[in-house]
């Protein structure tokens, strides 16, 4: 039997900052601008005075902190951050009665920490505003839809390497022969007559996997970089789609990959046969098998060699190179997701990767400084990101992977992504945790840009890893309200399974009811609305409340909304929220008053099912699980 | 009452690898040879199978580990590291029941990491062997000893600037008007005099703050480089005095600031008078007051522009510079300590450090392949080292400041270095934490580069910080053990107070039996000399055992040795340690068996007092406290 409200303890609340429009001023300054942050510190620490420290040049600096605001719960300091360095790193230094605390990105401790966790004011703007308007939703051209004017794929001339589908349903080859060659003939024209189903989930940006032209399903061993794949409909077919986002105020991405060719690309294959070739030093030629370097030892991928200025003036320098050329009519991409960007530039002893990045970001810019650049790194992008290159990239290590092992199935004996071992189950105090150690490295601007996903082409379905409908409304939950930019693969939205990245490559389920989770469906776009409605969801301050095994709360907060998010995986015991947590100092242009909390301080339940309990000026988080719920604080 | 060894709980032992030789076959690897690493599991883990984790230009790959012996307590592996790039990271991956675990640098984790974490392989070499033989030891010049022959300071003509003391004895000033100028007269011969009292107390390395001339006691406001302050006995004395170190066997360390000159500095001078002049460009001028950059503002100091080519052929670069010059006879310097190595390069979007850094390295080894170049770096210095130019640097982040912070006097009520609060005082797990967390992002080569301290000219002393002899045995006792270079600040050894940099500047009290304290001299001196008996407590590998609020217990093992370290600050509850900690397995030509466990598991005091105890194949860590113990298990 549950705790009566009055028994269930209430959190312990520590200092916040964030990055986050309201704890700094400018998010992207100007090099040598000073920029006002502010931090919120509940009365039980008993803090008897706060600095900010910020490393100038290489050396720390205190400067005191402002008290702008003390009242019964909380008090508010404001402090001034010279920019003096492109990335600007600060922390909050709080004096106590017997020693001191520390405030970084990561949390709150009272022994000292590096400066890897500390908070960054970058000079390099985050991605283009646009990807807050809806979610991005990832396509794998091949299996997404065929058009309805296009002949039966029995009835249509495939290359020699493809294994045409019997039928649309048909499940995918998983693994061994025929897994990159299991050809389902979905094109371009079908995702346009498809755009509907977009909308109506609440897209706002369509991400396609190559559509250049390979020798394999998912086209990643292109063959030019020059043209669309007839097998889609050839570029004709992608102005059209091309057309058809952007009049329904979508926009589109692209996918390239930077870091190596297919053997069968024309560049590769002129360099290979004529040593005095243009393309020659666009290549690494070594002495071992087979002769150059390529992607993870594959042959069929031989990797670009960006020391050479030919291949960046043909590649990535400026508006005629391949990244620049897509961006412009007829085809007008909004940006790049770059595939191994990970490895794009680093070979041995030559490192030029953040270089690379910077001139394909320079590049885009030229053309479009709206355009959004997001990099593939599956591990650690902490040495890539937040440089001026990459404006974030797919988040697998920060958001991805915790979430999968804090919901995973116990039962599913699911392999850990990409590593020899069944997936591990976390609690939820490890998974946020985890979260913030991998995400806490980087500005905010960054985060703000991340690509978070619960899956994709090269992972597991998420359905299937967690097991249920319930624990796939938790995950979707957990991304539709977190910080950066949802990415859905497109069929989790109706609940399709698969076991691993191949596998998970199935086909929607456009005219099979079977697979067709119509419940799912409704979550997601329920959840796409909820955050849509409330942009405190996409780029507001994050707040961890409390974290325990099965469950964990938080707060999204802007000038306009205070929403509250709790997760449970299983029954827990419940907590109590503050209101007081709603409360916020916006700023002004003389700023140097508190903002007046909210009148009435009432939670609405905008998700979720029971009844909203409130004592004592607190919020009762029910300790019921699996469960959702978020209310609106107003 | 102590509980009985029976029921005092044993060590839970969590998979070890560090980069010591025992564990790594070839510290200094080049660049494409593969490395064997080693793991040890222990039996309580259930591991199922181990993989090494290495990350290849920006991609991880797994590698299965081969299994080298089974025993009933622990199990080896060993697996082959590519050394890829110049520094190639890696962890371990070991497949448990459920899940997984990673053995990264920092620990043994049940959730993902990220790579900062991660075991290095450097190509390039660390510190020179030689700073090892015996400690390091810091001299002030003005407070060491004043030269028998020299005549008396009332009697000598002395700058305008310069305070005489009164007498050597004297207190200096601690803050305020005079401190940089409170004058005492040590000079070079003074310390030719006493090179007895060095040997004697197992020095290896001698270390000076600056010489050359400027308008300060400390000399940190260089006004030339080219020649030795005649206040201290010009370049004939430090030429006597390389020569007098030299024939002891012992090696010479000098100190230059590169970051910033002082504004009497002969190139700043024609700098600032002559718009054309040569030096012109090797200053920032700015629109700003003063008129040029400066370190922290103070416009004494006019900071260094290395992005000037003038400049760094005349500073650092090449046999002739100035960090050349000092390396060469008759001066013969062994190394640099570089002071403000961490601003050096830097200057709001320019950013040449580790350029800086790796051409004073280039120099020093056209010179002398054996020499040492160590940075100043008061932070967190991990955006710097490792990298081919710092071999290591002043260690406070990762060794002084956490030692502090565990010995620190709950009486005393000194300052936070630094920080505008009171020191704190934190428990004996978070000390080893916070050493863990700032000094796993390095390579293991640099960690034996790195120069622990206890205090120096800038920090208050240590004597004063603990308020006790027996904390000051407790905090050498670590010092002395731990893996890197133990820095003495002369006059540590004899019990020196002082409450801050300033005032810890304490002349050396010659004939002043008052302030010369005897037993804490026998206690370093003992602790020197078993340092210098076992070569395991400088470079070998370093295991920690057991941390609890009072208590830290660690191992420091090689092909020779193991010894077992435990420190405790106040009366514990003891640990029980099993005498397995001290199987290992050594490299020979074919390596692939084990080695053999020593025949016998005794453990023989060395240091400390009491009866040793073992039960059950375990060595009984007795509860007394505050004690140092170490055993030698043979």
């Amino acid at each position: 039997m549950p705790a009566s409200p009055g028994s269930i303890p209430a959190v312990y609340l520590v200092p916040h900052h964030d990055g986050s429009a309201l704890y700094v001023e400018k998010l992207t300054p100007l090099l040598g601008e000073e920029v006002r942050v502010r931090l919120r510190v509940p009365a039980g620490i008993n803090a008897r005075e706060v600095h900010v420290r910020m490393v100038r040049d290489g050396e720390p600096r205190l400067r005191p902190a402002r008290l702008l605001h003390e009242g019964a719960d909380e008090s508010w300091y404001e402090a001034d951050v010279l920019v003096h360095n492109p990335t600007t790193r600060y922390r909050f230094f709080v004096v106590l009665e017997s020693g001191y605390g520390w405030v970084n990105q990561k949390g709150w401790f009272t022994h000292d920490v590096p400066d890897a966790h500390d908070f960054q004011l970058s000079v390099h703007a985050p991605a283009p505003k646009w990807l807050h308007d809806g979610v991005v939703y990832q396509i794998f051209p091949d299996r997404f839809a065929r058009s309805s004017t296009a002949p039966k794929l029995s009835e249509t001339s495939l290359p020699s390497w493809a294994i045409p589908a019997t039928e649309w349903n048909e499940e995918p080859i998983a693994s061994g022969p025929g897994v990159s060659e299991h050809f389902f003939g979905g094109d371009l024209d079908g995702i346009v007559e498809h755009l509907d189903h977009l909308t109506d989930l609440g897209v706002g940006t369509v991400y396609l996997t190559p559509v250049f032209p390979g020798q394999s399903n998912h086209r990643y061993d292109a063959s030019t970089f020059d043209s669309v794949d007839p097998l889609l409909g050839g570029d004709d077919a992608y102005e059209r789609l091309s057309q058809a986002v952007h009049d329904r105020g979508m926009h589109l991405m692209g996918d390239i990959t930077t870091n190596h060719t297919g053997a069968s690309h024309e560049w590769f294959t002129r360099a290979a046969h004529d040593p005095d070739a243009v393309e020659r030093d666009f290549f690494y030629w070594i002495p071992q098998e087979p002769g150059y370097a390529c992607w993870l030892e594959h042959p069929s991928l031989p990797k670009l060699n960006y020391t050479s200025e030919q291949l960046r003036s043909t590649m990535i320098k400026g508006p005629q190179s391949v990244i620049g050329r897509w961006l412009q009519p007829p085809f007008s991409l909004d940006g790049w997701r770059v595939d191994v960007a990970n490895m794009t530039g680093r070979y041995q002893d030559m490192d030029v990767t953040h270089d690379v990045a910077k001139t394909i970001r320079t590049t885009m810019l030229e053309i479009n400084p709206d355009a959004l650049l997001i990099a593939e790194h599956f591990h650690d992008a902490s040495a890539d990101l937040g440089l001026g290159g990459w404006h974030g990239n797919m988040n697998y290590s920060a958001f991805t992977r915790p979430v999968w092992a804090w919901l995973a199935s116990s039962e599913a004996d699911i392999p850990a992504f990409g590593l020899p071992a069944r997936m591990p189950r976390i609690d939820g105090t490890t998974m946020v945790q985890v979260m913030r150690t991998f995400d806490s490295v980087y500005p905010f601007t960054t985060l703000m840009s991340q690509w978070n996903m619960l899956g994709s082409h090269d992972t597991p379905r998420l359905r299937t890893l967690v097991g249920s409908a319930d624990k796939v409304e938790l995950a979707a939950a957990l991304l539709f309200t977190y910080l950066g930019a949802p990415v859905v693969f497109a069929g989790d939205e109706v609940g399709l399974t698969g076991t691993n990245g191949e596998h998970a490559r199935s086909t929607m389920p456009w005219n099979d009811p079977t697979r067709w989770d119509a419940d799912t469906l409704a979550i997601y776009t329920a959840l796409i609305r909820l955050r849509k409605e409330h942009p405190a969801l996409s780029t507001g301050s994050l707040r961890w409340l409390h974290t325990t095994d099965d469950a964990v709360v938080f707060a999204r907060q802007d000038s306009r909304d205070t929403i509250i998010i709790a997760l449970a995986r299983a029954p827990w015991s419940g907590v109590r929220i503050p209101l007081t947590v709603a409360d916020r100092m916006v700023w002004d242009a003389s700023a140097h008053t508190c903002a007046q909390s909210p009148a009435a301080k009432n939670p609405e339940l905008i998700y979720g099912h029971g009844e909203t309990t409130v004592t004592d000026g607190h919020l009762v988080v029910p300790a019921t699980g699996p469960a959702v719920h978020m209310w609106r604080i107003r």
